[in-house]
């Protein structure tokens, strides 16, 4: 199977030895601490270096603003636990993240899903959201958004701070992806451009390596790192300390930071190839968005095809993608879909394209026909 | 400060060489799959492992009974998110684990607290809970109760499951302690004894040495754990894979057997030398349980006393232990302490048993020349 369908990083550039290198060193130095039970808020020695890698990308957080969890998925979990309650209104991006509307998933909350344009979320409709609900929060991607790709230009991001300011209502700002930038610099965050304090900053390791070691952090005011904490102690005590010693240790030694130089050139390198084959193979009808980051890219079919039908037959070709239904909570497009590129090999993604294109053709061709015939749907898990 | 507040374990005899052996071999042999996303269920080594030594112990669970958590900590909190609803009524023990209660202190959920007898849990009063309300769940930690140190007969343990099949209420059994028996064999836990499958199993590594990796584990019938699963992939995707192939390595080559029979002997060892010191230090009106394993012992004052108002005075004194006042959610006990002695060199209980008995020797003069006064009240972190 050539599966492009969950976000995986890549086995070809792992990290093994660094993490070997590093896990040795930690267990050495730190010696039977890190086997004992940690702060709620995180191992100490990671909350400095997060504090210093932060600054240097122009977000200065004081430690007790930082909290260390189990990845975004957690920090997603505890935002909702802490800050969300029955009857409040949240806005975020539709299509998104599942993780983020399983989370959301509770009786009570509604969950309102702005569309998403070639510049990200859409804020005119954020802001009619804003005009006619009491929002409670607002969820953002600026970074190549999951899944679409897409990222929100500096005036967007202005105005989604303005908007926030003007209403009061805390952004959580997703930045899981935004360190896969390939070309030239990162846009600022939310974070970095937040005059008002009223940004929630999630981040972790997990999309650049690491996702195993289930290790990411939440950067917010005080008073929401408190509430944070507390939530976060009552859901597990405290994250494992092994994997925060050794993210702190690859990061403190520059091992890190080189890794993710790798991986950037690594999967520029893939999106390249990607690229390539997609405009070989893929009939004209099918849009793509390449985005400048990220791990995928997001393809839309002309209206009236539906991804989800076409994955079953990419199924019995041994090509797996995601579909766009997945992603969405509400009012669902089915004519586009998304492909992961991290985790597949070169000559599997010029396979696997060659495959899904010739597929594709065939669709448009049926499509067009006025052919099409419903098959029964498929699911893929998802990252 | 000589503290025997928290439940932590000894550092005396951390099994650091063994992280480190078991991390180097999992890491060469596993490679990069450990760093990379894994199933929320857990990772499949660690669950076969787990099976085994269920087995072992008169417990037979399939590999889709079994569900690994970040520590009993998050299985608790697992439990409320997938089987507690507002309106639902719990009964659990009263003192009891704060952790257990943070967890359940959410509006509508009523808490009812089971004194806990010299037998543990009080029966009598769980049996009438159930004929008056419609129960949704029973806590109960049958080996070493916390914070009484308490164990339930293997009577009282058939009565509580014959009440919980004639209710069909589930049992949640905390079995965090159980492994910890100093003297023969460990009393058949609830789940060995379960015929209902009504019996849902907590457990973790966090009691032998290892609670800084955060793993547990819950085995319960096949329709609860798809819940808790679903719940678990929501909460955080899943454990961290590095601590999870660490534990098994230990375990698969009877490492971890080999240092809980060492733990086993330290603490059987310094619970003597408490022993000592308590009958020599303290005043005769301090009432002393002994229980045959677990990590603390629990002390009973005469009415009247605060145990929370002594502490403010050995802080003074550079000693602290756990006031009963800490762990009552309802009904508070102010007239016992808990005394975890796992974490303190066998020098420093001598010391610290030494001053606090002077200082309760000075208490019981005082209560009972009525000259008690009130003093501002102390908290300590508790585990």
């Amino acid at each position: 199977m050539i599966s492009f369908a969950a976000a995986h990083g890549s086995d070809e550039l792992t990290p093994l030895d660094l993490v070997r290198r590093a896990t040795d060193a930690v267990l050495r130095r730190e010696g039977g601490s890190l086997l004992q039970y940690g702060s709620s808020d995180g191992y100490p020695p990671l909350k400095r270096y997060l504090q210093g890698r932060m600054r240097r990308d122009g977000m200065a957080v004081e430690l007790d603003e930082l909290l260390i969890t189990n990845g975004c998925q957690q920090s997603l979990d505890l935002v909702r636990r802490s800050l969300v309650a029955p009857g409040d209104v949240v806005v975020c991006e539709n299509p998104t993240y599942t993780g983020l509307w399983n989370v959301f998933d509770t009786p009570g909350i509604r969950l309102v899903g702005a569309p998403v344009t070639s510049e990200g979320m859409d804020l005119d409709f954020v802001s009619a959201a804003l005009e006619q609900s009491k929002v409670k929060l607002i969820f953002a991607s600026p970074n190549f958004q999951n899944p679409t790709g897409r990222s929100m230009p500096l005036a967007s991001r202005k105005r989604l701070l303005e908007l926030a300011e003007k209403f009061q209502v805390p952004v959580v700002e997703d930045d899981i992806y935004g360190v896969l930038a390939y070309n030239g610099r990162e846009l600022a965050p939310l974070k970095a451009l937040d005059a008002s304090g009223l940004v929630i900053y999630l981040n972790s390791f997990s999309k650049v390596g690491f996702s195993g070691l289930r290790v990411g952090w939440i950067a917010a005011s005080r008073r929401v790192v408190e509430r944070l904490t507390a939530a976060k102690q009552r859901a597990d005590l405290h994250t494992n300390l092994l994997g925060q010693a050794v993210l702190e240790e690859l990061g403190r030694r520059g091992w890190l930071d080189k890794h993710i130089r790798k991986l950037k050139k690594l999967y520029a390198h893939k999106l390249s190839v990607l690229g390539g084959s997609l405009e070989r193979h893929f009939p004209p009808e099918a849009k793509v968005h390449y985005p400048d980051g990220g791990m995928a890219v997001w393809v839309e079919l002309p209206g009236g095809m539906d991804a989800a039908e076409i994955l079953v037959k990419a199924r019995d070709r041994h090509v797996l993608f995601a579909p766009s239904r997945y992603f969405y909570f509400q009012n669902p497009r089915h004519n586009a879909f998304r492909l992961c590129f991290t985790a597949v090999t070169d000559e599997r993604i010029v396979e696997g394209i060659r495959i899904l294109g010739e597929l594709l053709r065939e669709e448009v061709r049926r499509a067009a026909a006025g052919k099409r015939q419903r098959t029964a749907s498929s699911e893929v898990a998802l990252v």
